[in-house]
């Protein structure tokens, strides 16, 4: 075995230390929020705080940096994927030594409370009994910036975290492109004299029998249910990896669409961490590519294929069968046209494929003035109404599930996560476009239930590659273009032109 | 703050990393065993082979060894239980300095896959797809009670893992008192006129209601719901600790006794953590004692309370409110007579109370001559059959679940826990005849579903001093006498004398 070969393995090897103790976290994160009992908060942020500070020391330990700078100085005989790996875990590595050990341990453990107080302040509707918590959170926040460094704006160093290379200048200009085109088309769509009949949706839909048709869909496009989990918790997520997936929604009896789509969201993250590569695990090659990338999969399967018509020709037979009295007189084209329905509406979570990016807009620009100092914590219920207002056409009732504490976010201090959600749909639209011309018959094999080749092409356009290549090297080598815009405003226009006969 | 106070303070905050590390496992174990999907094995064999390094690396750190050193030398101005902390942390030091740290994590590899191969096998009743597992953990921990060092006999360095100071020869002469009490007692029984009804209880007892009335049991006696939870695994267990403490139970329909004595039985171990005191947490004056005082805990509650007259006398109106078909015709007498049925039987965790010590001490003599090396794994099918013929006159049907695979310890590598078990039967017994004598009316007091004077005896004679005295200097200060195996004996013909009228 060459040199480089061998210090290639003692990288990988400690690279892979902190890899999986970040994985341990994530199954105390998930305990924590499905399983774990009140009084159980202490004790949790204690295991947390250790295991932030001792991942970090794994991730910054010196013998990884000297490793980095010998492979980077003599790199001969390293394949391209073995380089690929060298510069991500460079990356991680940069971004992480730029933290010291006490400020992550402190940030974790402030993360940690933070997260109780606000399940009961969103639950008491109550800003007040969140925002020291929240204050603290963003002066963190603030400080990783300033560690992290930036050129432009503060909010750099956190957009960066989650979508590598983004920025607040980035995000500002496609979404002035998605504006352009979607107001208007919102617009039309709201004066159509299409109308769905929401009132099919507000019947009575058992939990049980909800969480029976979600694990019929989860099957069959793909989530192998020996390797992963379907549960409950406040705030739907996915968390684990290969060979243990976990994704959570809630149930709302009187509004099944809610958990349903939740669910084929949460399983389009699964189905990516399913089929990253068995041989990069514990690797930057076995992860993700960004977070705008993941929302691009989970995106893709909620919206342009389980919102599609396609889709609902094969299920909704099997969703009349478990559903026979609250679908009596209901036409497929009905059942369509109501989980299309546009409106304007409070809860994010909760909104349609149309209105969804204006709700992102929002927290985007909120947590950009926020972190810019140009917005107080204080004013943040009053510029989030106002906002909600401008964009929406509508106030909270409350500053609970309606108003600003309705997001996780923020509790966990996810300060540059929510422009990924809707570079997810950019990034989905792009690709779906590509898909949709090399899989014949796509259409008619949704309508079949087959969802084999759709899983596929994902899988070899982006699963497989991990962190391998940039977003625009990716999306060039998939669809033959950096990312643009017009495919996914594109589709929204065609899509909901045809529902609403624009 | 005086220099030994300082010291004290950095021995103590280097233990608790190691601690909390510990508790993390334990999540992780439980996840394991209650949560995790199958597929999910290979991953978390990684996250627990990190974790165990390094929790060891923590624990046995040279600076531990420092301070123990410098404290030991200037101990002025240290309390009684500073001393006794410092005690404590050094016997952890010591036992965990033995074990290599490569050997640790392959030890805790070895263990995590053969817990999987177990539950496989043991469905199967299939011994020989475990056997290759079980020798190497066997080898394994004779290599590890060679690190560990002992006088005697290997097995004895593996006992005091779990009861400090333990040895096969002490268990040898405890097992031969209770053995020459116990066998004409239960011949006596067994030709008693007197006979159980059995046929009460399999009756068909669905699992939901069963955990609701398990669930009322625990609050009664104490368990803080708030601050823990109740599951299914295969094997009942309970982890955890003060704030989030959870236990374990399986359902059988048609023996709820199972289920119902299982739940009381971790409940009594739950309470003992629950009440350790707030002030010590995660340092040994916040652990408890040994297994065996543990198990003194749950066998009290199980069997000494949960079996006894004046408990049922309580609860039995409750019973029959959640079991009214089931209970028809069916006096609290009979009831009683049934759930202290004494019989011959395959299932260590289904034995009854006059059975159970002759389980233990099967095991016991098999664990010690498989370390000592006069039986060898293969042969484990045919000692373990010709001893169950010998000590309780039956052989088992298969290899599985009635048979040597039934339980999880030694897919665990926990060799040396079972006497702690017994051993348990008999602190508890000597805890239950002081206990008698200083609460005032205490059978009074169960009839009336009144439990809180015994937490509180319980507490303040056991709980709360955690590992700061050994198990015979904790009993002098409680009950005025070291471990007397009379006490135990002597309850067990008091009780069944009076049920079986002998």
């Amino acid at each position: 075995m060459s040199d480089s070969h061998k210090l290639y393995d003692e990288l990988v090897s400690k690279y892979k230390e902190y890899s999986v103790l970040s994985t341990v976290q994530g199954v105390l994160h998930w305990d924590m929020q499905v399983i774990m009992p009140p009084e159980g908060a202490g004790r949790r942020a204690e295991q947390l705080a250790i295991l932030a500070g001792l991942s970090h020391e794994k991730l910054t330990a010196g013998r990884i940096g000297e490793l980095i700078d010998k492979l980077n100085n003599s790199p001969n005989g390293l394949s391209e994927a073995h380089r690929a790996n060298i510069r991500e875990i460079a990356r991680d590595y940069q971004l992480a030594t730029k933290l010291p050990k006490e400020f992550v341990e402190e940030f974790s453990r402030v993360k940690t409370l933070a997260h109780e107080i606000w399940a009961e302040a969103r639950t008491k509707a109550d800003f007040g009994h969140f925002a020291p918590h929240l204050e603290k959170l963003v002066a963190l926040s603030k400080q990783a910036a300033n560690y992290y460094g930036y050129k432009d704006h503060p909010y750099d160093a956190l957009i960066d975290q989650f979508e590598p290379g983004g920025t607040a200048k980035m995000f500002t200009k496609l979404f002035d492109e998605v504006k352009a085109a979607n107001i208007p088309l919102l617009n039309k769509i709201l004066h159509s004299s299409v109308k769905a009949n929401r009132s099919i949706l507000n019947r009575d839909y058992p939990a049980d029998l909800q969480k029976k048709f979600g694990e019929q869909v989860m099957t069959q496009v793909g989530f192998n249910t020996k390797a992963g989990r379907l549960d409950v918790s406040v705030h739907p997520f996915c968390s684990g990896g290969k060979g243990d997936i976990r994704i959570t929604t809630r149930y709302n009896e009187q509004a099944p669409q809610q958990a349903l789509f939740g669910v084929i969201h949460e399983t389009g993250h699964a189905l990516y961490e399913q089929e990253v590569s068995g041989d990069y695990l514990f690797t930057p090659l076995g992860e993700a590519l960004s977070m705008g990338m993941h929302e691009s999969q989970s995106r893709m399967w909620e919206n342009f294929i389980g919102r599609g018509k396609p889709f609902w020709k094969h299920f909704y037979a099997k969703w009349q069968a478990i559903f026979p009295q609250q679908t009596r007189g209901v036409s497929m084209e009905d059942f369509l046209l109501a989980i299309n329905h546009v409106e304007r509406s409070f809860v994010r979570v909760e909104a349609d494929e149309m209105t969804y990016d204006l709700h992102i807009i929002l927290r985007f620009e909120i947590e950009r003035d926020l972190i810019g100092g140009q917005v107080s914590v204080n004013d943040l219920p009053t510029v989030w109404n106002k906002k909600m207002q401008d964009y929406l056409g509508i106030t909270p009732p409350n500053n609970g599930k309606e108003g600003v504490l309705q997001d996780v976010h923020w509790s966990e201090a996810y300060f540059g996560y929510f422009p990924s959600y809707s570079l997810g749909n950019m990034i989905a639209g792009q690709l779906w476009n590509t898909m949709r011309n090399e899989i014949a018959g796509i259409d008619a094999k949704i309508e079949n239930g087959q969802f084999s080749e759709i899983l596929n092409w994902l899988r070899e356009k982006v699963h497989l590659h991990g962190r391998r290549f940039g977003r625009d090297e990716l999306l060039t080598k998939a669809t033959g273009s950096a990312l643009d815009t017009q495919h996914y405003t594109g589709y929204l226009s065609h899509k909901f032109g045809e529902l609403y006969q624009l």
